[in-house]
């Protein structure tokens, strides 16, 4: 325990109830004028910092933000959402701010639950993830002027889209390295193992492998080696086998899930080759960590400080509130690794 | 959008403010006669279902947990406690609480944020994880009257920590079902792979194991083949490799860090081994899942269930609070799997 006054010692050190000092802070008038003065002198003295309590009445904010959680994915690919809640967590309470989680089914659930806790919860702004087409939850936010901060960007032209803060990685950024990676160890035919079109961030990624491809005279390259699968395990290993016997010999992933279907495809046709796998992957997930496969990373710890700079400047206890919507694109790093011989490398 | 109203749309529809309608099922006193009984009235006809507002008005509850969240890990081992905050999420979710996130350094600086909260948040109740021996955040809990419940055991006999419910797996079953599945396969030199001791949870998986082999007659094994090592992927390795020397063939591990490690050893020993590698880990995240190592796992879901039940039938907005401590011990179970043969057959 630290040294200084907890709110509790100080309530036993005066004789009053914890109650009673918070009233004494934040709502004066419930504390009849004897006691408040005693309290307030109480306080003085003993060096107690009321920390949130004393910014609550100057601000009249709850100081708390709220955040949907997803459901628990394969452990893979929601595992940069997991990193982003702890992030923001952190960034959050730099700021003196907590983060209440709530689940929804869909965004219309999503739309629901936040409606509920404005009506039965303090909260000052909501953080959005996973924005994806045609976003209603947007819409519905805008429509009612409730502040939030997405974690990515808006993927249609809605006119309506422009005008909420957001905070997004350069996905495509990263894949146009990873690329051109690939490229600077010799290989021409650099595939793309992607998920089907249309998600904003699938294409988004593709789009960058292809512009690398396109810079290096490769368009017929680009034109011909990519695939396009659901985001597991097994289905990237069924779209890499069917791009290698097309000619890759390198592979750009849009996810660590499809990365690690590609390694186990290329290991069955490649099974006495000396380097490790020509496969690139996407998010830095702990398993291509643990396995020493070079994936793209997004700094997820700076996403989280900005989506707190951007709610919190726009929260109406601020001095000077700013609703002006702001967008911050980050760039996504490539994280090259070697692989661990006695995991990939052959034995004989 | 759902068809039923919101407090937003049903704010429109009477020309009232979200605050009003709030105040109206929270706190009527508030709400001028007049414009109560319309508002009352415009709720009932709209079909409008207030949810928690109506509850909280019942109970004079906050509905909100609260729990620290603690620092990402290396990924491996630190996923078992986010699964945990999505299980306890949904749990509480179901019965109408959300749970409200904070951060702190240490045991200490946990005390000073819940003693924080308890003066400047409506929390109903906490929920601590990672219990250890001397845990000074029980003792303070059970002094200071505050509801909460402990993922994981008291680890020390001191009186008052049979004095709090908790809920734990029983990890020392699932070590013990796990040294039994390798006897199964014909080891007899079945070694353990753990933390230094004295940390009640790696003793506990110790114990799991040596019982399983003393039951077996194997005194002598238990006695020589263990190793302490700090828990990542190198130390593993490291350990393991003391092990194999010392005449383990398979080995337990306390965590999946440490079986990935064990495995990478067991790469280097057997390079021309035909079966997958003879080494159980513990947590099954997903990195071993990927890999198809077999691991101990534990049921999360239903932990975080028994934490919610726990927790509310304490608190003083129930028809009959209970404070009696409950204690429930779940018991791990043994996922067996297949390792991948391209992640680590032979291919000669």
């Amino acid at each position: 325990m630290a040294e200084r006054p907890t709110l509790v010692s100080l309530a036993r050190d005066l004789g009053v109830s914890r109650q009673t000092i918070s009233n004494a802070l934040n709502a004066p008038q419930r504390v009849n004028a004897v006691t408040l003065e005693r309290v307030l002198k109480g306080i003085e003295e003993s060096g107690y910092r009321p920390h949130v309590a004393g910014r609550q009445l100057r601000t009249r904010s709850s100081h708390n933000l709220a955040m949907r959680l997803y459901p628990s994915t394969d452990g893979i690919n929601g595992s940069v959402l997991d990193r982003f809640l702890h992030a923001l967590t952190e960034a959050a309470q730099r700021r003196s701010y907590r983060l209440t989680l709530f689940t929804a089914a869909d965004d219309a659930g999503e739309i629901d639950a936040i409606d509920d806790l404005l009506g039965t919860a303090d909260i000052d702004g909501f953080v959005l993830t996973s924005t994806h087409h045609d976003d209603a939850r947007t819409a519905w936010l805008l429509e009612h002027d409730v502040p939030f901060v997405a974690f990515g960007r808006p993927w249609s032209s809605a006119p309506h889209e422009a005008a909420h803060s957001w905070v997004d990685v350069d996905g495509g950024a990263g894949t146009a390295e990873a690329a051109a990676l690939l490229l600077a160890k010799g290989h021409r035919h650099v595939g793309f193992l992607g998920w089907p079109g249309g998600s904003g961030v699938g294409d988004d990624r593709r789009d960058g492998w292809r512009r690398t491809l396109a810079a290096a005279g490769l368009d017929d390259v680009a034109a011909r080696l990519h695939a396009e699968v659901e985001d597991s395990v097994p289905q990237g290993a069924r779209g890499a086998r069917e791009l290698f016997e097309r000619g890759a010999t390198a592979l750009v992933c849009a996810s660590d899930s499809l990365a690690l279907g590609a390694v186990t495809a290329w290991r069955e046709l490649e099974p006495h080759a000396v380097a490790g796998p020509p496969v690139i992957g996407f998010d830095d997930t702990p398993v291509v960590s643990a396995l020493g496969l070079s994936s793209v990373r997004q700094p997820i710890e700076q996403v989280a400080q900005h989506v707190v700079d951007l709610l919190l400047r726009q929260l109406p206890n601020r001095p000077d509130p700013d609703r002006t919507a702001r967008h911050e694109l980050i760039p996504a790093s490539l994280v090259e690794r070697e692989p661990d011989p006695h995991l990939f490398e052959p034995t004989d």
